[in-house]
């Protein structure tokens, strides 16, 4: 693929694409044209990117005529419905959402990781469920190093994760809770100002909801591991926008708290923030905003023979969403570039 | 000890001594006289109890004289200073401070876990950290009938567990947040509105905060059994006053969810909120104010032969101290009693 390129972004207003905006110009994403398109609700508005106002289109099926790579964050539905149009028009869709994720023809990519799977794609690429992308950032150099048998993860997920409405919830909610009101739930099935709830998502027959399943799957196909022992559980908190995760391995080979250190202070993708005498550590308030994984508590688990502990916070919109996305787009125009 | 009887509550305008006062009176604990301590700060102050307004004395070395019980909620530097006066008046102290928990002459005792060992005091009894507290009521029926061989257990711990201060620090910066202004630091070392961040106690040698080394150390001493191997992650979470915890245990034989669902559905100090189709879990804003530890998300752990994941939130001011205090006193009287 020839740089300059046309980017289309679908669900260009929502929470995750506005981020993929700041992105491309952040990262000075080689853009010859940029097509913002978003569902008939949010068409007509106008956005900014590098100092121009673009309007918003009404996404069609003809919208991807001319485009070389799409990006789709407009949830899994309607990833369903114009993927194929935008294949059939020769772009490349790079899909935020859960449509394809598991499907065997398409890859699932964090570039940190495994970001030679993009050279197998049919049309489109998926980028993983946000607590899957921001978990394995730090934890695949330490598989590499040590092989990962098992990991036990709580999480501690934002309300980004649920879009920007959900933001809107918790700021609100706070707003009226701490002036005696009763919180108003719209987006979230419970209150999420000053509590914590498990996830949201449709609890399935193994006792698992379906952002635990995510994270067990789509960490096994990224990781190229379809046995890889994972317990997860994933719970909502009142933090707008980074996650975090307490994260507890179990290696093959022993990884002492200085070696797992050492190995992921020079791993991409991660900052190392680790100060015990401060008690200084990864948080998601200065996580947000960030490109890197932050990861920190790193210590030996004393409760098993190789164990290994640890706490990380990423920001959900960008490495979790957003930075992913265009970083797989980059790597597309590098990997077809003449 | 021959009911009623003579009480002293130390620290009894604390955000714990308030609760204690709270649940001596709805449980109708048989009280013939109450004597309410307190440091110079507070002293002269007035609480209710039974309709009746007390006048709050300045705690001194005399204070004890026909003392029955007095509970102790005054931090461990005051334990230590007043609990040997205390002992030489006669008084049994129920101390809700780390100061003696490790102490092998003093028992450390949740009355559903090891309640037999109130008996074997010499005029000390300890109440546990708060997480040891909450976390052992569910676990301890599991542990007798499958042997817990290893528990990794996660936090969301509440502003509560550093008193009545950090409760209002979390209200005022959540204010100042909403209103675009910068959150005040006074209590907590770092931001607690929309953050979360490791527990603010000093980081041992090996890694671990002293909150997780006492949650270590504690759980081995109630269950008597001093190599009970626990991997704790303590998390501070932007909540008002209940702890939740993501647990994940290793049992000697199998546990089904079925299997564990009834052994906690009969369990003594226990509620089971589980019910996957609702989607509706243990959580904090309905824990607070209840006596019960809540426990959900019960289900087997994938990731390794005999395991079983849960979610528990239960009130950190009551069963994590002051309900856990009272109940020990109420031991104390009824098998002393005549």
């Amino acid at each position: 693929m020839k740089a300059p390129i046309h980017l289309a972004i679908l669900g260009a207003t929502g929470a995750v694409g506005v981020e993929v905006l700041k992105t491309l110009e952040k990262r000075n994403f080689p853009v010859r044209k940029l097509t913002l398109l978003a569902s008939e609700r949010s068409a007509g508005k106008s956005m900014k990117f590098k100092g121009e106002s673009l309007k918003v289109l009404q996404v069609k099926s003809s919208s991807f005529e001319g485009v070389d790579i799409a990006i789709f964050s407009a949830g899994a539905t309607r990833s369903r419905e114009f993927a194929p149009h935008a294949q059939k028009a020769g772009a490349v869709v790079v899909d935020n959402s859960s449509a394809f994720r598991m499907d065997p023809s398409v890859p699932l990519v964090v570039p940190e990781v495994n970001g030679a799977d993009v050279a197998n794609h049919h049309g489109i690429i998926a980028n993983p469920n946000c607590s899957a992308a921001i978990m394995v950032v730090p934890l695949w150099p330490l598989h590499q190093r040590a092989g990962i048998r098992r990991i036990v993860v709580s999480t501690y997920q934002a309300a980004s994760g649920a879009g920007a409405r959900a933001m809107a919830e918790l700021e609100s909610q706070a707003r009226d809770v701490l002036a005696g009101k009763p919180a108003k739930k719209e987006v979230f099935p419970h209150q999420i100002a000053f509590n914590v709830f498990s996830h949201n998502t449709k609890v399935a027959e193994n006792g698992y909801n379906e952002e635990e399943n995510k994270v067990i799957e789509e960490t096994r196909k990224m990781f190229h591991d379809p046995r890889l022992a994972i317990c997860p559980t994933c719970i909502r908190v009142p933090i707008f926008r980074a996650h975090s995760e307490s994260v507890v391995i179990e290696t093959e080979r022993k990884l002492s708290a200085d070696e797992a250190r050492k190995i992921l202070s020079s791993a991409p993708g991660v900052r190392v923030v680790d100060d015990r005498a401060a008690n200084y550590f990864p948080m998601p308030i200065e996580a947000s905003g960030q490109d890197e994984v932050f990861v920190g508590r790193i210590r030996e688990d004393p409760s098993t023979p190789n164990g290994l502990a640890m706490f990380i916070s990423g920001d959900q919109l960008l490495k979790g969403a957003a930075l992913n996305a265009v970083q797989i787009a980059e790597i597309l125009i590098k990997s077809h570039g003449s």
